[in-house]
C-alpha cells in the first residue's frame, strides 16, 4: 500500500480502539454508579443509568460501522485480528452495560420495601467486578497477555464471591418470607455481575486471540457452584 | 476477481452459512431435550446436554475461522455484510447454546427434592423460545426480513410469559419455605428461556443488516417488566 494510505489506516485503526476502550471506561463507571444508587437508594439517579446505556450501545454502533469500513481495506493477519476482537470486545461491553443497567433499574424495585441488611456482599462483588473490566481494558489497550491471564484467573475469585453470596441470600428468603421478593431480585443482581465477570473473561481472550492468534488458551479453573446449589 | 476465484469464495461463503444453520439447529435441540429432561427429572441425559455444549463452541471457533479466511479475501458490500452478520450470529448462538446448557445443569439441582407442580410454566416458555430459535434461523437461510421481523415481535409474548412465571413462582416461594432453593433455580432457568428470545432477537436484527444494511430498524414492544416486579 502507498505510504499516505498506511497512515490513514493506522489512524482509523487508533480510532478503532480509542472508541472500544472509551465504551469500556463507560461500562465500568456504569456498573459502578449503578453499585452506587443500590447503595443511596436513589431512584432518579436510578433512572438515569438505566437512560445511559443507549450512550454504550451507540459506541458499539460507531464501533461495528468503523470495522466496515476498515474490513474493507483487506486487512491481513494482525490487523485482520485487531478488528475481529474490536468488533467481540465491544459486543462483550456492550452486555456489560447491559448488566449494570439492569443492577440499576431492579435497585428502583429493592427501594420499593424497607431497606435490607444482605447489600453488602452485593457491593463486594461489583467491586471485584469493577476492577475486572478496568483491569481488562487495560490489558487490551497495551496488548498485555499476561495482564490479561490475570483477569482471566481472578474471575474465579468473583465465582466464589457469588456462590457464597446466592447462599446467603437463600437463607434470608428461608427465615423471612417478606424477604423473598427483594432477595430475587439480589440474586439477580448478584448473576449480572457474575455474568460481568464472565464477559470480562471473553474480552481477556481476545486479548489473547490479538496477541497470539490461534494459540491454544492455557487452562483455568472455574468456581461457580451455585448452579448446582442446594440447601 | 477471476471466475475460479469467485466460484471458491461463494463455496466457502455456503460453508460457513451451513456451519452457522448446523450451530443453530444443534442449539435449539440442546434446549428441546434440556426441556425434556427436566420433564424426565433424568441426570444422565441433562449431563450429556452440558457435554454436548462443547460442540456447538467447537462450531463456533469453526465460523471464526472460515470469517477470517473470507475476511482476507476483501470482499466488499453485501459479501462482508454476510462474514460480520455470520460471526455475531455465531456468537448469539454459542450463548444459547450455553443457556439451554444451564437449564439441564439446574434440573440436576431440582432433582434433588420431590417433583415440583410448578415445571409447567417452563415447558410452555421454553417451547416458545424453541421455535423462535428454529424460526429466526429459517429466516437467515431464507435472508427473508418479514419472518426475522415476525420472530422479533413475537418476544414480547416470551417477555410477558415470563414476567407471569417469575410472579408465580414468588408466590410458591412465599407459601412453603421448603420451595425456596427449587424455585430459585426455576427463576433462573426461566430467565435463561427470557435470555434466548432475547439472542433471537439478536440473530434477527442481523438478518435485518444482512439485507437491508444500515437502514434503521423498525421499533418494536418490550414485555418483561419482571426487573420492577414487587409482590
Amino acid at each position: 500500500m502507498h505510504d499516505h494510505i498506511l497512515k490513514s489506516y493506522d489512524a482509523e485503526q487508533k480510532r478503532l480502539l480509542d472508541e472500544t476502550l472509551r465504551m469500556g471506561e463507560m461500562a465500568a463507571a456504569q456498573l459502578e454508579a449503578a453499585l452506587d444508587v443500590v447503595q443511596r437508594r436513589d431512584d432518579k439517579a436510578a433512572a438515569r443509568i438505566v437512560a445511559n446505556d443507549e450512550a454504550i450501545d451507540a459506541l458499539e454502533h460507531e464501533v461495528s460501522h468503523d470495522v466496515m469500513k476498515l474490513a474493507l481495506r483487506g486487512p491481513m493477519a494482525r490487523d485482520l485480528r485487531e478488528i475481529l476482537a474490536a468488533i467481540r470486545i465491544a459486543a462483550d461491553i456492550e452486555r456489560i452495560g447491559d448488566y449494570a443497567a439492569n443492577v440499576a433499574k431492579r435497585s428502583m424495585a429493592l427501594n420499593t420495601a424497607p431497606a435490607l441488611p444482605h447489600v453488602a456482599g452485593l457491593q463486594l462483588i461489583g467491586r471485584l467486578a469493577v476492577k475486572q473490566v478496568r483491569d481488562v481494558m487495560a490489558a487490551y489497550r497495551d496488548c498485555d497477555v499476561e495482564a490479561a491471564q490475570r483477569v482471566r484467573a481472578s474471575d474465579a475469585e468473583i465465582d466464589a464471591a457469588y456462590t457464597g453470596l446466592f447462599r446467603e441470600l437463600l437463607t434470608y428468603m428461608m427465615e423471612d418470607a417478606r424477604a423473598i421478593t427483594p432477595c430475587t431480585h439480589l440474586l439477580f443482581m448478584a448473576k449480572n455481575i457474575e455474568r460481568i465477570g464472565d464477559h470480562a473473561t471473553n474480552i481477556a481472550e481476545n486479548v489473547w486471540f490479538l496477541v497470539r492468534g490461534d494459540d491454544a488458551l492455557p487452562p483455568r479453573e472455574k468456581a461457580d457452584e451455585s448452579n448446582t446449589a442446594t440447601l
